[in-house]
C-alpha cells in the first residue's frame, strides 16, 4: 500500500501532523522508536504550553498521543533508517521493511550535543548525563554541575538544585543568554553557584566520576570542582541526516530548511519542531505540524493553492 | 512610560504572545476591544486543539487568557485606532489616549467576510461556518453547500466532499476565478455539484439550518436545496489597515508579510496568527505568537543571535 503521508517523529510536532492528517483523511503512519512526545516527554513541569498554567510533561505528552489516536493514528514502534525517492513515491526503510508514501514530514527533532572531552562516553551514566529529568534522582544530595548558559541549561540547574547538595553551573562566557525569568531562578537559588567564563578541561574518576578540572577561559587558571554528576546542555544535533539522499537542503547547523508552509525544497517533503530551527517549544512545533500537515494534504490533492496554509 | 513590547490583538496568537513575553519579563499591554480569544472564542466546539478531543470555543479562549493573566497579562478594552513610529519609539493611539513601546506584534486576525442576508448570525455555528478545516466533521455524511468561486471556495469543497454526503458550490457567476487546477477537483467529484449564476437568498430551519433558497440571477427562478451547512468563503478582510503607516510590507491580499521568526520588514514590528495569512487554526496562532514574542525579547535585548527563535 503506498500511503498518502509517512510522518517521521512522534513529538507534537509529529503528533499534530497526525491530528490534522486523520482530520483531512490521509492514509499515513507515525514512525517513533523513542519515547512518544519526543523532548517534552521527559519536562517533569511545562508552564508554557498555552491554556495550561502547569502540567507535566508526559501528561501533556499523554494527551497530545490520546487525541491522535483517537482519530486514528497507525503509530510504528521501529526506526527509519533510510528514505529514497523512487518513481515518485518515498520508500522509507526500516531495517529490511519498507514502507512507501506520496508525502512526508520530517520531524525527528534534535539531540543534545555532548562537549567533546575525553572521558564523557566512558562516564555516560555513570556522572555524565545529558537529561536531568531523567538522572537526577541518582545525584539526590550529592554536588553536580551543569554545563552550559541557554534556557535548558539553567532550567535543568533549577531543578537540579532541589535534589542535589549543590550545582555549579560552568559556562564558557560572563553572561547568559537564557530567559531572564530563568536567570532570576538562578540567581535566587543558595545552592547555585556560578562558574562563569570558564571551560570544563577534564573528567577525573575511577569508574564513577568523582571530580572535574575546570578552567577560567581568560587567567587560564584551572580548579578542581568536587562533582559526582555532570549535565551537559551546549546545545543540539538535528537529527536530519535522513532527509541528505532525498536532497533537501540543510542548513549550516545541519537544521531542515523550510517555508512559511512547512515544505522543504523537495516537493511532498514537508519538516516541522526542533529539526526545523525552530523554537524548541511544543507550542511552536505543533503549530508548525500542523501546517506541514495542510501542506501535505495540498500537494497530495494537487491543488494549485492551498486551503490552509500559509498564502506566500 | 515605554512599554517593551504593545500586543495589539487578543486571540491565540496575542495571548500566546502575551504568556511568552510575561515568561521573558517584558513589560506590555494586549489590546482587544472585541472578544478575548478572538475568532476561536465564536466557535461552537473545537477538536483541533492538540491535546483537547473537544473543548468549546469559549473555554479554550478562557484558558488562553487565565494562564496569560495569571503571568500578569495587562489587557486594555481599547481600539487602537493610530500607529506611528517616532524617534524609534512605537506610538499606538486609542483616540486621545497615547502608549509607547519598543516593538510591537501585530496579531488583529482576519475577518471572514460574510454573505450579509438574515439569519447569517442567528445560524452561526448552528449550520453557518466560515471554516471548513474547523467544522466539516461536524457535517459527516451530511449535505452541504460551499458559497464562492475562489481557490479557497472550491479547495475546501474537495475537502468537505470527503466528508459531507453531498457538496452544492453557489456561486453567483457562472464561471469560476480559482485556478484551473483547482476547478478541475471539482468538476472531476462526483459528490460536488455546480450551481451557478446563483446566489443564496434565504436560511431555512429553527434552531438548527435545515434548507437554503437560492436564486438564478439570470432567470430568476428559485430552488430549495436541503442542506444542513453552508460554508462561506466569499473572502476574508485581514485587519492590516494599521500597519501601513509604518511601512510594514503588505500582500496583495492584504495580509502582513513576515519571515519565519514573524519578523515584519519594520525592525522591532512582528506580527502573528491570521493576519499573516497564516492557516486560520488556533494552534498556529497560538504557535506564531509564541515565535513572536521570542523574537519580540530577543529584538529588545539586541541579541545578535536568539535564544529561541527560527534559526533564518
Amino acid at each position: 500500500m503506498i500511503y498518502d503521508l509517512i510522518i517521521i517523529g512522534g513529538g507534537p510536532a509529529g503528533l499534530t501532523a497526525s491530528i490534522y492528517a486523520s482530520r483531512h483523511k490521509l492514509s499515513h503512519l507515525v514512525f517513533e522508536a523513542g519515547v512518544i512526545g519526543g523532548q517534552i516527554a521527559t519536562a517533569t513541569e511545562v508552564e508554557n504550553w498555552p491554556g495550561d498554567k502547569s502540567v507535566t510533561g508526559m501528561e501533556l505528552a499523554k494527551r497530545l498521543e490520546d487525541h491522535a489516536v483517537s482519530l486514528g493514528m497507525n503509530l510504528q514502534k521501529k526506526i527509519i533508517t533510510e528514505l529514497k525517492q523512487e518513481k515518485g513515491v518515498f520508500v522509507c526503510s526500516a531495517g529490511n521493511e519498507k514502507f512507501e508514501a506520496k508525502s512526508l514530514i520530517l520531524s525527528t527533532g534534535a539531540m543534545s550535543r555532548k562537549l567533546g572531552i575525553s572521558g564523557e562516553d566512558k562516564f555516560l551514566g555513570r556522572g555524565i548525563s545529558y537529561c536531568a529529568t531523567c538522572d537526577a534522582p541518582f545525584f539526590k544530595d550529592k554536588p553536580v554541575a551543569v554545563i552550559g548558559g541557554g534556557d535548558s541549561a539553567l532550567t535543568e540547574a533549577v531543578y537540579l538544585s532541589d535534589i542535589a547538595s549543590k550545582v555549579y553551573i560552568i559556562h564558557r562566557r560572563n553572561e547568559f543568554r537564557a530567559q531572564e525569568a530563568n536567570q532570576d531562578k538562578v540567581k535566587n537559588s543558595k545552592k547555585i553557584e556560578l562558574v562563569l567564563s570558564s571551560t570544563i578541561k577534564e573528567l577525573k574518576g575511577d569508574r564513577l566520576l568523582k571530580s572535574i578540572l575546570v578552567e577560567n577561559v581568560t587567567t587560564k587558571e584551572t580548579k578542581e570542582l568536587q562533582v559526582e554528576g555532570v549535565f551537559v546542555y551546549v546545545g543540539n544535533t538535528p537529527a536530519s541526516a535522513l532527509a541528505k539522499p532525498l536532497g533537501v537542503e540543510i542548513d549550516e547547523k545541519s537544521y531542515i530548511k523550510t517555508d512559511l508552509s512547512m515544505r522543504t525544497n523537495v516537493p511532498g517533503v514537508f519538516s516541522a519542531g526542533d529539526i526545523t530551527g525552530a523554537a524548541p517549544q511544543a507550542i511552536v512545533a505543533s503549530g508548525q505540524g500542523a501546517v506541514a500537515a495542510m501542506s501535505a494534504y495540498k500537494f497530495i490533492k494537487g491543488f494549485a493553492e492551498g486551503i490552509a496554509v500559509v498564502n506566500r
